[in-house]
């Protein structure tokens, strides 16, 4: 059974694998498991057929024979959940590989999104460059409280879970700001996530369809 | 074997339940799991002890033999997974409503959660006015969505389950706003959940922690 994916048929970051379908093509990616991408306009993204899948109109999806997802956390959970490789088989590691996935896309990436939505929808707002700031702030608050967690771990349990995956996903977002740079520990940590195997072939894999679209 | 979770000694939201503690004070209701809560001050949740089991310095925590979580996301998913009521049983639909649980953490607090930043961090700033609609448009944005894929259902997947809990946890944040009453399907969904007997039950428990605060 190959499970099928949706994403951009024209990628807004161009490749640069910021969209959320890389997260779950990365995490397939870890364990092995192939699969189908069906590629979607911005247009299609709001019709009926993909609504269906998906309420919010968005990218990535997922489906099996007997389900269809719709949230990167959800899906990446269910591919851990079934395949070897995300998380520790131990109850209690497995829990807090989760609690991981929940830090990263609820407390880590608010304050990330906050400012990539500035930067996206208020660009040239008069307060923008007023609120930058401020912005930062709140992002750098969560940084330091995970660079003191972080210490000299490798992974944020032992391990590389699907915690890794998502933390290192969601501080990819900050990747063209100086923020990460602050942090040597972080950036480090980052570092070795994107020299994974499996992250380079699902970053490959995702600039391929972006590079595609372009020569057509 | 009783679980402990952590709470405010003092909550900022004067008992109105708007605290991440009440998500699994109610989700600890649901499943008829009793639970012991240690109280912190605002100082002691940014000290050793505290940043020990929760790095970004936070409430709620959870606590039983073995096992220390601090994302309330992961806290509930744990609670449904150990005990009976609130998740399905089928594989498929127990996926479902964890999809769901990620929908209202991931795609529908965000915005409401910047709106709310806005209000508290932002308030006095000059721009903050000029950028509420703005901020309205992006959760009412997200609000559309979930209207038109609620329908006429009672719960987002059949039966209430975790999913509902997160995602009307999600929107009382948007309690003293007129946004939800723009939307009677939606404001009668929250209040279907609100008049749950578990519920209640969290409630009445978080106020009187509130009030015997105020009384010492």
């Amino acid at each position: 059974m190959t499970p099928t994916l949706t994403g951009f048929a024209n990628s807004p970051d161009r490749g640069r694998g910021r969209g959320r379908d890389m997260r779950v093509r990365w995490a397939l990616e870890e364990v092995g498991q192939p699969y189908d991408v069906r590629l979607l306009t911005f247009a299609e993204m709001k019709e009926p057929p993909h609504l269906a899948l998906h309420p919010f109109g968005q990218i990535p999806t997922y489906e099996e024979p007997g389900l269809q997802l719709f949230e990167s956390g959800a899906i990446i959970l269910h591919i851990a959940e079934t395949h070897k490789g995300l998380f520790p088989a131990e109850p209690g590691a497995r829990m807090r590989a989760i609690n991981w996935m929940f830090a990263a896309l609820n407390t880590v990436e608010p304050p990330i999104l906050e400012r990539e939505t500035a930067m996206l929808l208020e660009r040239d707002e008069s307060w923008t460059v007023k609120r930058q700031p401020g912005l930062d702030a709140r992002i750098c608050k969560r940084l330091d409280a995970l660079v003191a967690y972080l210490g000299d771990r490798e992974w944020l349990e032992g391990m590389f879970t699907a915690g890794d995956l998502m933390m290192a996903s969601v501080l990819f977002r900050l990747g063209s700001s100086s923020l990460l740079q602050r942090y040597p520990s972080l950036s480090a940590y980052v570092a070795r996530a994107e020299a994974r195997p499996a992250y380079r072939r699902a970053f490959a894999a995702q600039l391929a369809v972006f590079e595609a679209g372009n020569r057509a």
